[in-house]
């Protein structure tokens, strides 16, 4: 397996187009993804019980295998009432007509504001014209995965290829969007971060399961602010022009995928909206995995440890604290915290006992870790073999800054 | 019942004192209270499983009926091992030595930086001190109520008095604090915010029912930044020196109660670290009063929520979408959210449809009331009868910028 510069119409067979439509002032705030070929899908929704219109009409219309996507940015239309349903409906209607292909095949999604309805003359335009420019290259990705950002900075993008064993060669490649109200919990059919991964592989059945199993190490662990959004929505889709042998059971293929998702997840929060750190926390030693996950989840979601990495403070009271409200097993004689890892790794705390000292070496060389782009921490609860990851980022004065001004 | 200005020695039988012992650089860091006569009374502590050793070392002694309590600011002596608890209960010795008392009869609390040991040379001198400064009177009132506080600016007291049938008047009064790591969810006997109620009334027999109700109304419905606290505790001690008829069913007295720890709660919230405006949310048409306290909870909760208040932005959406995470059940047709009461209120949506346009005079409005020290909202689920009330703050710079520098 080998990663590569890509995006999502690196695979064989898939077009992509971004356009400007005037949603937003400026950027690009259309985009559409068309493959030549039908595909085997799975989308994942949010579980916000506030869905978006988009998302509705995804789960009410079970558009499971996707050859065809409309996005566009700059409005979520959610919370949009019977309108908002059918301007969802209408979007594909156009795209579908457009492309010559059954509205079945198409899905939808949206991102942006919340509770303004869409201004259906500009998407209807914007459709025509995304239609018209798709396109293969590395062009049509960059705006594609530049026309479904928000308050992204950057596009986020990866690829892998898999030479298997008859010599077929498969590419997987996917884009998402994040930046804020990331606290993804997505279930596949029943996932504002948006994420569509393509790829030329050959598959005969359902990815369903293996989706699910993706998202939930990837998009499901990560957290920028707590607020699982409306419109959340993570997309696979296969189309097989690869040829080959199919990969349902490839468990490496299955690895390629995982490598472009857990990427695109880290990216979503590296970009996390204020966000100057990336955190990576590892929880070992719970009872089990989901305990482990759900400290994780509850350590890199406190306010308080986020300004804590933010102001790279080793507070490590406030994770213990929020461990303590996590309400997942450990015991303290057999908690042990480690900041970094390998040979500058500092315990911060260890079998019931702090093991820095205020003004201590130490306390000098945890925060110097914790000035670093990406801190690494392990926290092992010490009563099991449960494990898990959560990545989050640090809380600054521009998240505050960002939200306190997001409509204006 | 009238609101009158005093403190927690207002109640007759009660003396406090407030001094610096050098947990802090300048300002006090220990509080004493002291009533002449035993009493009844009732303790809450965090529901924070990482609970700190003043909590462990309460709830293991059972101290149900405390007539003094000695409280440090500046630590939490939290994640401190068994030396902490060793530590929390030589404070309740000394105390009690101080006193003249049985150890039995003594509380403690603690509050500050989690992870250090107290410095119990400095604490030892300042039970001495403080043990021969107790006195009446609202000097004493605010030195005790300036020596628990950490980050907030200002001490939180509440007082009111009440003429029984016979003519008896009694006293209830109370001083708090609060400022970070506020959400407090305490259960009596099993509940950083502190409080301390004192009054003089006659009670005949243990008042933890009505107290685990006093606390449901106030301090459990406030949250700052989503992190409860390790040591939470609300206190709750009555001596009986003004005489006359006991008041264990006495409505009366427990609504003078009431109003004492929800102006205490309110205090505690308005002073929110970095906070700049009060939200006071009401969640009516709820499925039942639990679920109205959650959606009302995860509401206050949500960064973005409280961000976009800092802002004085009527982003109604991520209210709704808060809602949609709550867990709660609410009719879409029916959910109104209201900003403001009476003549000035605006509706912000209402029957599944926003009900302001961007620029339009609904939204000026809107800014206008968002831009007060004080903000109202009522939301309505549409699906039955349950209500409550959550209070929080607004989510600023000051608060990362206190956050990340807190230990430094």
């Amino acid at each position: 397996m080998k990663t590569i510069d890509g995006g999502v119409t690196t695979p064989l067979g898939w077009k992509a187009a971004g356009v400007h439509c005037g949603i937003k002032r400026e950027r690009l705030d259309l985009a559409m993804l068309y493959s030549e070929h039908p595909t085997f899908g799975a989308c994942a929704y949010t579980q916000n019980r506030m869905r978006a219109a988009p998302i509705e009409f995804m789960i009410k219309q079970e558009v499971t295998n996707p050859q065809a996507f409309v996005i566009n940015s700059g409005n979520a239309n959610a919370i949009t009432g019977e309108q908002g349903l059918k301007d969802a409906r209408t979007m594909v209607e156009l795209t579908a007509k457009a492309l010559g292909i059954d509205e079945s095949l198409v899905g939808v999604a949206s991102t942006g504001i919340i509770g303004r309805r869409l201004p259906m003359e500009k998407i209807s335009a914007g459709i025509q014209e995304a239609s018209k420019e798709l396109s293969r290259g590395r062009e049509a990705d960059h705006r594609a995965a530049m026309a479904i950002l928000t308050t992204d900075k950057v596009i986020k993008e990866a690829a892998v290829q898999i030479t298997l064993e008859d010599g077929t060669k498969i590419t997987i490649a996917g884009m998402a969007k994040g930046s804020g109200m990331i606290s993804p919990s997505m279930k596949v059919q029943h996932a504002t971060t948006l994420s569509f991964v393509t790829t030329d592989a050959v598959l005969t059945r359902s990815p369903e399961m293996r989706w699910q199993e993706a998202i939930d190490n990837s998009f499901n662990v990560i957290n920028v602010d707590g607020d699982q959004s409306t419109n959340d929505i993570s997309v696979f889709m296969a189309n097989g022009a690869a040829g080959g042998p199919p990969v349902d059971d490839n468990p490496i293929f299955w690895k390629g995928v995982d490598k472009v998702v857990r990427s695109l997840a880290k990216q979503v929060v590296t970009d996390g909206e204020g966000a100057t750190k990336l955190i990576e926390l590892k929880v070992i030693g719970a009872k089990d995995d989901a305990e482990a996950r759900k400290a994780g989840r509850w350590i890199i979601s406190s306010s308080l440890v986020k300004t804590a990495v933010f102001g790279a403070d080793p507070n490590f009271g406030r994770i213990l604290a929020a461990l303590g409200n996590s309400g997942s097993t450990y015991d303290i004689d057999n908690v042990r915290l480690t900041l970094g890892t390998g040979e500058r790794a500092v315990v911060l705390f260890d079998q019931g006992v702090p093991q820095i000292e205020p003004c201590s070496e130490g306390e000098v060389a945890a925060r110097k870790l914790l000035s670093k782009k990406r801190i690494v921490m392990t926290l092992d609860l010490g009563v099991g073999q449960g494990q898990a990851e959560a990545w989050g980022c640090d809380l600054s004065y521009e998240y505050v800054k960002i939200n306190a001004e997001y409509t204006s």
